[in-house]
């Protein structure tokens, strides 16, 4: 049984250790938290500390807090010997600077309180000083999710990069198209189909074999009479991706 | 049973016919097509022929072939006191110019030739010149379909402008994370996962509930940084749409 400090009271910290304690490899003997402990760690007597003083010894202590505060908080560790990680897909490892071994335990999605979420289909990119270390992350890992992967610092700031363009930025796409039908009193469930396909198609295809549209047809007629249905925000977004799949 | 003439040969043109066979209120009587019938007409000996004097009698003549050829195709028909309708985003029912009754059957969704697809779940967006073949059009999309829905040709470009932004340009961001991966030896899979989440995340919560990132925190740090990390034609798409989340 790998034995866990889950260091942090927010969102991640707290699906993390709903996790942790339903798998049967792990089990999570203390929270760190500056605030009062979560509804869930008193419901499961999870013991919640204020003070870093009173950490107790585990196997792994996991810093689930803001990306800024990550590195000035783990400067306060003293944890020799013991492996400390942190959950960030933005920040370096070496940016830890706790005195301990170091990695990273990245969940690579977008947590939120309110929703119920299972760890199992979500990757956790992974990173050690050393092999055993990393060994044990993969044990920890694998007993709550399925989809396991090897990402260093270097990579892992890319894939974050990389995710705000498929989440962020198309969630802004989505209100775009959300707000071009509440102005003309359409539906924005009509679009929510085409919506799933284009995710689900991308499965199957390389996103360049999924393309279809004007765009990709360079059919110059559609292009310029769509601008003219759009605000000025709305064209300039129309016009550099436009240009940017013309150029593929 | 609602007697189709299905005219044109492409993607659309075949999984309608292919709906149309299925259902139990249709029949698709003949297909028009200029080259030669599909493996499927063939298949189920649904009469094709290549000449416009040959057309059948029909309840319902639905035009399937590319946007720009629609309204001089239309030109051609014959079709006095019969219901004449095309299946396309971006033409109005008024640049039908078919001597007949005009209306529009428009699925919305990205249909191509090789994936399978269910007409259940896709939106069918109808219109017609008056209200007994508006009632035709939809006891003929309810048989395929689950979701038909009344939409003008003023709402329907408008609509489809929108699908450009959901499908081709998130599509595209689809594209451009793929990219980045590739770039540094990261599996694009890692970020399936999240891509899947997004979009079903807009099924419960608005675009605008469902945001976060570092464009929506007005994290000034992590996008400065994330910057450094794009080629010049990224930066520009992030910067772009950057703006336009804080703006929001």
């Amino acid at each position: 049984m790998t034995r866990i400090v889950i260091l942090g009271n927010g969102n991640v910290a707290i699906q993390l250790t709903k996790a942790f304690v339903k798998s049967k490899e792990c089990t999570v003997i203390q929270v760190y938290s500056r605030s009062k402990p979560s509804p869930y760690s008193l419901k499961k007597n999870i013991p919640t500390t204020h003070h870093l003083e009173q950490l107790k010894d585990a196997d792994l202590y996991i810093i689930a807090i803001s990306d800024d505060a990550i590195s000035d908080f783990s400067k306060k560790l003293i944890l020799k010997n013991k492996l400390v990680v942190h959950t960030s897909g933005s920040v370096a490892m070496n940016d830890l600077q706790s005195n301990s071994n170091k990695g990273v335990f990245y969940p690579l999605q977008s947590i939120s309180k309110s929703k119920k979420i299972s760890f199992k289909n979500i990757p956790i990119c992974l990173e050690a000083e050393n092999e055993n270390d990393y060994q044990l992350l993969q044990r920890v890992a694998n007993s709550i999710s399925k989809k396991v992967y090897t990402i260093n610092s270097n990579q892992r700031k890319k894939l974050h990069v990389a995710a705000v363009f498929v989440n962020n930025f198309v969630n802004h796409l989505y209100k775009i198209g959300n707000d071009i039908c509440a102005d003309n009193e359409i539906d924005f469930d009509i679009l929510k189909p085409l919506i799933k396909e284009t995710a689900n198609k991308i499965t199957t295809l390389s996103p360049t074999e999924a393309q279809t549209g004007p765009a990709k047809r360079n059919d110059k007629k559609t292009i310029e009479k769509q601008l003219q249905l759009l605000n000025n925000e709305q064209q300039t977004i129309y016009k550099i991706l436009t240009e940017s799949i013309l150029k593929n």
